[in-house]
């Protein structure tokens, strides 16, 4: 004997999920017999509707309901700085932060031409032209520092050469709160070449 | 700004699943985004019906979708000898070594006084009463062997006392292929107290 069939198949879909293995799978399916019934009404409906209500926003990529996301829709946001980040939930980490008023743009992963992706499948030219009509005075580039990381910042800075546009990077160097004694050495040497003047 | 509605719905409910935090939540959600259509619906659908379809099997406690569950209504089973364990899933467990040919009984949990579980709450009297009725010959006990545990078997063994059943518990000792450097003490006394003679 094995589970009843709902619960063997509510097994397989757990198993989709990333790093859900088969025990895991399992205990989170039989977890499911407990939870509350608002809980998982919720839960079916929402994943019922995940893949016909969310899209990505046309202009910067972001995941949205409506026609633009939130931030490209709002009127007060600074319309001449471009945030460049890999993936959308970079996007909500930098708003949780708060600070930060400009626009995004979501590249939807890095120029790695080992596993396949060239600049026109992360539509660079979709960004480059963006920045020269939306008359952006300054790009960041928050991008991981990886190798595919600093290959599509470069892409990108190449491609913005022969333009006014101001293009800046975040600040690689020591986190906060961390001691330095635990710190790599590409880590301290981004940190001694970033420096900043005091005084 | 933050996620679109559906999506944080979506990360709650992952949530409300053990072991998942707010991080892994994000990420599970963010993944159904890009889960084949079919799988979703699966999932949706299986969650629906998950408590609706599931039922405990009234004779033996283990999860069924029919009024009696696959086991109890096998006519092939040695009904004369009855496996206890703890939870639905350890009878999964049972069945999947395939050699075990007995019925079980599902618990729901083990004495626990300070957790406020009495041998009321874990039905122990529906136990006894369906030894006596259905004329087991074996009562097998497969619990773990913590002190709930133990406490639990040796209940079921005193109210068992005045009867005619043979009581046994699975062995405790060496796990298969473990090395015997690395066997906690009172494991390797378990196992030479549960030794078993080879000629």
């Amino acid at each position: 004997m094995n589970y009843p069939k709902t619960i063997l198949n509510l097994i397989e879909c757990f198993k989709k999920l990333p790093g859900i293995g088969e025990k895991t799978a399992e205990r989170l399916a039989l977890a499911t017999l407990n939870m509350d019934g608002e809980i998982i009404e919720l839960f079916s409906n929402s994943l019922t509707n995940i893949q016909s209500k969310i899209k990505k926003c046309p202009r910067c990529g972001s995941l949205t309901e409506d026609d633009l996301c939130q931030i490209c829709q709002d009127k007060t946001r600074d319309t001449t700085t471009l945030c460049v980040v890999e993936e959308c939930k970079n996007v909500i980490l930098f708003e949780k932060i708060g600070s930060y008023k400009g626009l995004y743009h979501v590249l939807g992963g890095l120029i790695s031409p080992l596993d396949g992706i060239n600049p026109e499948d992360i539509h660079i030219d979709k960004l480059i032209d963006r920045i020269k009509k939306e008359n952006i005075k300054e790009v960041i580039l928050a991008i991981k520092p990886s190798i595919e990381g600093e290959t599509t910042a470069l892409y990108i800075s190449k491609m913005l050469e022969n333009t006014d546009v101001k293009i800046t990077k975040i600040a690689h160097g020591i986190p906060m709160g961390a001691d330095i004694d635990y710190i790599d050495p590409l880590t301290l040497e981004m940190a001694i070449m970033d420096r900043t003047t005091i005084s």
